[in-house]
């Protein structure tokens, strides 16, 4: 098995009040770059930054690494946009950052990254692959595509508070500013990703077709971000069977929707429950509150533990958020960012890690 | 353990009589893309070619692979100056294919490409690595580096016969150019390695002297193209220890100069043997009698091999010559060019697996 981790930015993630707080912009532009080398070497390298809530919650790369040390799968990361310089190693398929969903254009060469990410995805000699995101901002990119595409989904978030009503009001603008209404892309994903998505949608849709089109299973690791990318699949004439892979975060706030989407999209649903409420980790803690969720592959992840190596890999969580500097009482050592499933404010949030 | 394989091309490698003969240069320029797709898929994914001789002799590339898929190792790519795409990640330290060493300057940019590979090598987490090389033309390089420096090095070929004067030839060449003689660079390596020397063994010798500052243990997986950076590294002023890993095949071509350079230069030197004269297959063959010999890490892959396991290395070694198209019994699949070592000309070659 192979997971494959196409990693992006958009200006997007960078409107304020949907950004996560606490976290200055130019620092929120090195999550992707950090989350690639958390997965490839297990700590951040040359990022200067870890991706820690401003609760202490790390980015869900670091449970996606921890079962990577217990599970041992290769990965693959796919430069989707990124902004700023990582240490880990990268597919070079061409693309740079996505816009402001709100100009006319939020990926103006969404066709042609979709194009290479298909070429990348049919050339590979695996028989199953797992594809997940970390991108800043994505859960409002989704809600763009979704909408664009006249699909009924909704949107998760990365905090226990979802400020929906705020991500709508940015698609909104969205949409206006390409001349659309909810629902004029139907049939045209492309065309959707191009107005009012981002390029790691463009870059999974891309891989995802071509593998199926070779004949490999794929699985999408992740949530809402994945569901919208499906949609898009979907869209685009895409018959082959597709899963979605999530964590059961991601499902409990979902609730009857997930399941529903996922019904009408075609897709196989897998909900994974890591347990991280019988331990006293403040990580997991804050998971169990409904901070991060999702994202940077994990559920996909999650889906590969065997049977009875559940144990194992939340021990291995701990030494991962241990190395991060994370401790297991609430002290953290970064001033990093929350994970990249994260496009929320944090003014909702109660408790705290952090002094 | 951490294997980092820079990889890159050079002009150098298509200087006509030196490269690869039975492939066109612009098939060449492929063999370090490839290589890179070999180690991280297992096969070449989006390079359009298999990296073979003329023979039949797979590149390196596959024994190392080999190695991997028994050993189970992580692997980091570094584009060190690709001319041509490749589907395998690479980190990005921004540098460019070298230039013909009989220009004023090969790699103008060399410190600047040791500086960011410093900091590369030294960010990383690993406790120790092996770093190894592909680069078309890189003996040549090789004994254009340690010409510059005074070192009475030889270096090694990638087929039974050594055009050790043609390459001589071009080395003289080449420090005319830069208005050098030998021994000019005392002291001076990356003056050297931007005269008369590639990107590669600025980016091998920049992650080598950044990993050892930081207290990781560093091999050299590689023949005399790796005794040329360690040279560098000597003449730089690492005094750190420093290992050497190559194969045997490089081993008894260069005799007691191996060992001898090697105490000259206080670095430890591993030599293993695969044991390939016990298998009937054609690829083991080739390199029996001399073909390839080293390359694409592959020394240092090999001595990875724990005690009793390098059976289990040659099955799979078969397996991946399988997969590559290369039949046993000396059919190969794909018009391909020789392996990134070899930067020879075959027209010395008797026998021959093709028709």
């Amino acid at each position: 098995m192979r997971v494959i981790l196409p990693a992006g930015t958009t200006e997007t993630g960078l409107i304020d009040g949907i950004s996560a707080a606490g976290a200055a912009p130019e620092l929120m532009e090195h999550t992707p770059s950090a989350d690639a080398e958390i997965i490839a070497y297990g700590a951040p390298t040359m990022a200067p930054v870890t991706p820690v809530s401003p609760n202490g919650c790390p980015t869900p790369a670091a449970v996606t690494r921890a079962v990577r040390e217990v599970v041992g799968f290769d990965v693959s990361v796919v430069d989707a946009g990124l902004a700023q310089p990582t240490g880990a190693p990268t597919v070079d398929l061409g693309v740079d950052p996505g816009a402001d969903i709100r100009e006319a254009a939020a990926v103006p060469d969404a066709a042609a990254i979709f194009d290479r990410a298909h070429a990348f995805g049919a050339s590979l000699p695996d028989d199953e692959i797992a594809i997940g995101e970390t991108v800043p901002g994505g859960t409002t990119t989704a809600l763009g595509l979704l909408t664009a595409l006249g699909e009924p989904g909704t949107v998760s978030s990365s905090l226990p508070r979802n400020p929906l009503e705020r991500k709508r009001a940015v698609v909104d603008d969205a949409l206006a500013a390409s001349d659309l209404a909810a629902g004029d892309c139907d049939g045209r994903p492309l065309a959707a990703i191009r107005a009012v998505g981002d390029p790691v949608q463009a870059t999974v849709a891309g891989i995802a077709a071509g593998a199926l089109e070779s004949g490999i299973d794929v699985t999408l690791g992740g949530g809402t971000q994945m569901v919208a990318v499906a949609a898009a699949l979907r869209h685009y004439g895409v018959s082959e069977p597709l899963s979605i892979a999530t964590t059961s975060f991601v499902a409990d706030e979902q609730g009857d929707q997930l399941g529903e989407i996922c019904y009408r999209l075609n897709c196989e649903l897998t909900v994974t429950d890591p347990g991280f409420e019988e331990r006293e980790h403040v990580s997991m803690e804050r998971y169990c509150a409904g901070e991060a969720k999702e994202g940077v592959a994990m559920g996909g992840a999650l889906s590969l533990v065997p049977d009875g190596e559940m144990g194992a890999v939340l021990d291995r969580f701990e030494a991962v958020c241990d190395r991060l500097g994370i401790d297991a009482g609430g002290e953290d050592g970064d001033d990093g960012n929350e994970g990249s499933d994260g496009d929320d404010t944090s003014d909702s949030n109660g408790g705290g890690g952090r002094p």
